[in-house]
This record gives structure tokens, sequence and C-alpha cells, in this order.
């Protein structure tokens, strides 16, 4: 292998395939990457046996071929490297760097050791989505997401592929995010009513090295998901289990319904919640006949303080109730309107926060007992 | 007490404080600020034995009075309160908060059990300084400082005291780094000599707080040191002890001179250390008729790798030694000039760097042995 590269263009590479290099000691391949040429192109796989990333990159190649280093080392040289274009040669298994008055010579492994990235059926099923809307669906329900040893079907993300639509659900038994994205636009070819539960890290390495621009197709099968766009592969494999039954907790009616400002409410809860406790617990009282929320926190050895906000709201009122304040407020970043739509139930049942407009997005979350 | 304030004067004032405010829980009181009202001021004091802070502020005062509560609840308040004025209430030992729509209790202390920082002799000895270059002094040498529990004599900076100017030094046995300070166009008012040790922590925090703009004067006795601007005000214990004899270490003679591009050695060093070992060593060779420097490392399991930098040098050739990267590294960040005067001796010899015009910074680095 004989080649020329751009230092920006393959540091970039690298970047993308960081996290899909395993750090344990486990098996020393999983810390390399595998660099080949391949249609004419440089192309770049890391694997941590969890998930696979592939990245192609522009290149000039003068001889063909491959080999695999350790990630650090390369990733190391680049970083640092102040030339615009790096030479990579093989020589046997060592890959020679060279920069402009630079040389280096990293120790690699045979290049027909490093594992086989596995591959899915690409006709099976498959969706063409926008990369925006589909990552920022990703960040909002993932804060709901929790990584459980025992429970491990919650410690991802649920695909609900429907027609036309697409249904992203995450749940810590806590609180409850659901985001639906629209794909009537795009071409699609699967069954209705697939489900998956794709992996808590796989979706944050989605957030991260796909574009925002470029479109992105989703491949899956029982046993695998691929995300790929036109240089970008990334295939993981999928949590088996069934997910839980979470329509039955989405709460049917409302009991009092608060419209409140966004900024407010989360200004008031970063403030009150300085005398929570280790539950985390600020108590949410309607008074002033229902034109004020009061947030309330109370720390014995502290002390206690209170906020009052407006708002608007229907329904029954004198409730009283506390929350998480974290899982509260990780809600309210989720929507980005400036009104929201807060509604409350009684102790035992869920509380319901969304955009008053919007339909598409909505994070449901229990109170705290003992009020 | 009943004062109002504004609240972005309070927060600064309480960043000011922050890091005088004990940690641990030997004694409560010290995890406290005290509040007072002073002259007209707000006064705020923090102090953890080690260190004391004094900070005084505008506010609108309608009630005399003094109160102490932990810093880190009124602190979380401040940081997140969305209101411009604060209203500061003590009720018995106990502060009210008050913001619009927002009210908190923090219970606290006698204030009367607060300790009492130390006062120094204003009337012994006294300097005014630019604090900029008081500053950046500081800074330049403090980076070859290292908290050391065997040797506390070299947990700090020297001062160096003399007519005229002072001399900032501080060394970890590895590497020394010494500025002159000039002070003769401001007043002073001491005996000339008079050399005293200020722990590490203590230089962090003057530069931490004091501004760039506000002229600053340092008094000293025999067991403290305070500086202070017309707002702020800190003291300190010395460490007590005898600074190591290290005029003796600076190399009087240079065997070979070397002129270098600054930013030619650093991206050298940081790129060619990549392979260097736990000991961080690169070797440095003069080569080409001395008109190059080779940085060279390796590493047996990773590989190795070399970089060639143009250097002017005089003297005797054929150098090859070994230093530590970061020391060297760090010698390099603290001299700002396009090109940096670099003396190599022997193995046994430290060489030297500077900034080939200027004579107020130098720093001095140990080769490592077995070259």
């Amino acid at each position: 292998m004989n080649l020329i590269i751009l230092k920006d263009n393959l540091r970039e590479g690298l970047n993308t395939l960081e996290r899909a290099v395993a750090e344990s000691n486990t098996l020393p391949i999983l810390k390399n990457i595998l660099i080949q040429t391949e249609a004419g192109k440089v192309k770049l796989s890391a694997t941590n046996l969890e998930i696979g990333v592939t990245n192609l990159l522009f290149g000039k190649i003068s001889e063909e071929g491959s080999v695999t280093v350790p990630f650090q080392a390369l990733y190391s040289i680049i970083v640092n490297s102040d030339t615009e274009r790096i030479n990579l040669i093989s020589s046997g298994t060592t890959l020679i760097v060279k920069g402009e008055n630079y040389e280096a010579k990293i120790q690699g492994l045979n290049p027909e050791e490093f594992p086989i990235i596995p591959k899915i059926n690409n006709e099976t099923n498959s969706i063409e989505i926008d990369p925006g809307s589909f990552k920022s669906g990703l960040s909002d329900v993932s804060i709901a997401a929790h990584i459980s040893e025992i429970r491990p079907e919650i410690s991802g993300i649920l695909f609900d592929f429907q027609i036309g639509i697409i249904k992203l659900v995450a749940t810590d038994s806590f609180r409850l995010a659901e985001k639906t994205i629209d794909h009537t636009k795009f071409k699609t070819n699967f069954n209705q009513g697939f489900k998956t539960i794709i992996p808590l890290k796989t979706i944050q390495e989605i957030m991260r090295i796909f574009s925002d621009t470029k479109p992105i197709k989703i491949y899956f099968d029982n046993h695998q998901i691929l995300i790929k766009n036109e240089t970008t592969e990334l295939i993981s494999r999928i949590i088996e289990g069934n997910y839980p039954d979470y329509e039955q907790i989405i709460p049917k009616n409302i009991e009092t319904e608060i419209t409140v400002k966004r900024e407010n409410l989360v200004n008031a809860l970063k403030l009150v919640s300085t005398f929570s406790s280790k539950t985390n617990d600020v108590r949410l009282k309607i008074t002033e006949n229902s034109k004020a929320m009061e947030l309330y926190s109370i720390n014995q050895s502290l002390g206690e303080n209170n906020y009052l906000i407006p708002i608007k709201s229907k329904g029954a009122d004198n409730k009283s109730l506390s929350f998480n304040w974290r899982y509260l407020l990780d809600g309210l970043k989720a929507i980005k309107t400036e009104d929201i739509f807060f509604g409350i139930n009684s102790n035992n049942r869920p509380a319901l926060l969304k955009s008053p407009e919007s339909r598409d997005y909505f994070y449901i979350l229990m109170p705290i007992k003992g009020d």
C-alpha cells in the first residue's frame, strides 16, 4: 500500500472511528484500525464487536494494499502533525507515516487477522430518512434511556417502524419519551410493524458520526441494524428481548392542564433545587386560584426556598405533587417551544410534558410518592 | 442586616472567594463565608486557614449587620438566579435571600464564631507592582514548581525582593524557572534582600482573583504575605525554610548555542513524543553540519519516529541528549518569542532556554541520563 491523503480528511476519518475501537485488552487487534484501498478510495474500519464503523476517504493511491495498526498511535500522529498531506506506506505489517521532515514506523499486525465486520442482507428491510430530524429525535428520546444490566431491554431505544412513520421510544421506568418521525417522502421497503431495540451506545455513536446533511439509509434484520450515508457505515447488534408494553402507561386523560413559559419553569427548577434532597425532589403546588405554581424544596440542615411562577391552568386545582427536578428538566430541555403543556394527575399517575402545538413528541414522568 | 446588591456583583464576589472556602469537614464554619456591612460597603470573607480572602462590594445598605452561611448554598442560588437585584436580610443566624418571586432561607451560624482573618503589620515591608507583569511572571515560573511533602521549601515560589527588582524562582529539582520583574517606577518600602517562599496554591489564587488592571500592593513579614488591590485582599501563610541555593546550578557557559523557531520545536516535540516511553524521553541530536536537529523517540511495542527541524548553531557539534519532552514543552510555552535560544551542554549539565533578546526570564532543564 502506498497512498497520499489530506491530513484533515484522515483526521476526520479517524474521529469517526474513534469510539468503535475497543478499549480493553481482551483482543489486542480490536485496538487497531484496518486501512485498505478499495475501488480507488481509502477505507478505514474499526470494531469493538458491539458496533463496527467503516469510513471511505479520498486519497491518491499509487499502490493497493492493506494494513492494520493501533488506532491511538496513528491518531496521535495525525492530530499533532503540522503537514497538509500524509503519505501512508505499508512495509510488511508496518505502516510508515511520512510528513514533511517527519517519518514514523508503526508496528502493525497481519490485516487478515482483523475481524470481519458483519454484513446485513440489504434486501430485507430498509428505510431512507432525513438525518437532521432522525438525529434530533434520537437526542430528544435518549434522555429517558438508561443502561440497566438487570433490564437490558430498556438499555436502548425502541425503533417502531410503521408505514409512513417511525416511532422512537425510550424509558428508564421513571419517565418515558416518544418521538414520531414522518418519512412518507422517502422510499421505504419493509414489513409494517417491525420493532427493534437499538443499544444506547449505538444511538450516541449515530448522533456523533453522521452529518446533518447527507441522507441516511437504515437497513435492519432480526439481529443487526446498519446505518449508512455515502461515506460512512455503522453496523450494530440489536438488543434481543421484548420492549415493555409502554402504551398502557401513557395517560389517556389529564386532570389539570397547565400552560407555562418554558424558560420560567426551567429557571425556577434550577434555583429551587438548591435545597432539594438526594432524591432530587421539588414540590409543585398550584396556588393563587390556579394562576400560579409554587416550587418548593427543603433541606433539613441547609434551609428552604420557594419560587412562584405564573401559569394558565384548567381542571382540578389544589394539586400538590413532587417530582425529581433533574428528570423534569430533561423533558423541558427536549421541548424547544416557548410555552409548555404540562398535564398533571394524581400522585400515582404520570404527568405529561409536550409542546402545546406539536404532536410528534411527548415526555411522561412519574411523581415522587409520599407527599 | 438588610441590603440590596446587584446579582452580577455578588456572583463576582463569590467567585473571588470560592477557593478560600474550606472543602473538608474538620471545622464546619470554614465552609461558610462571612457577610458584613462595613463603612457603607458589603464585605465578604472566607478562609481555609491557609489563605484568607476578603472582597468589598457596592450595595444599598438599609440595616447594618453580619451573617455567616454555607458558601455553596448561597453560590448555587446566585448562579441560578434570574433577577438583577438580590435582597439579603439577616434574621438571627438565618440569611433570607429574596429575588423577584423567589425567597430562600439559609441556615447560618453565629458570625462571632467565624475565624478572624489575620492582619499584617502594614508598616513593615511593602511594594507596589504592575499586576499584569506580576501575574504573567508568576505564571511563567510556576510551571517549574511542584508540591512536595518531602521538600516543602520547593512547594512554592521564591520571592526575592531587591532594590528595583523582584526575582521570582521556582524549581522541582529537574528544571528551574526565574523571572525578574522591574519595579523601579513604583514606591517601595522594605529592606533589601528580603526573601520569602509563597505556597503554589496561593500563587494560583493570586493569578485567578486579581485583575490585570488594578494596581497591586504586596505587604510581607516573616510569617505572612498580603496581596491587595482596592477591592480584594488575599492573606497567606508563607513556607518556612530555606530555598535551595539554586544559583550554583545555572550554567555559566554554554557549549552549543542553538537558535530555533519556537513553533517548529513545539510541533516536533508534540509529534515525536507519540512514541516516547513512560519517562517522556525524546532524543535531540544535532546533525547535518549543525544545521538541523533531529528529534527521535522509540517505543519497543509501538514503533519509532523522527522529525528534522532547521536550526542555527554555534559551538560544539555532534551533541545528542535526551529530555523529558513535557518539561521542555513547558519552558517553550513560557517563552513567547518567535525564536528561542536553546543552550545545551554535556549530559550531566542543564540546558538553558530563553528568548534571544530578553534577559528577564530563563528556564533551565536537566537532560535525562543514560544516552
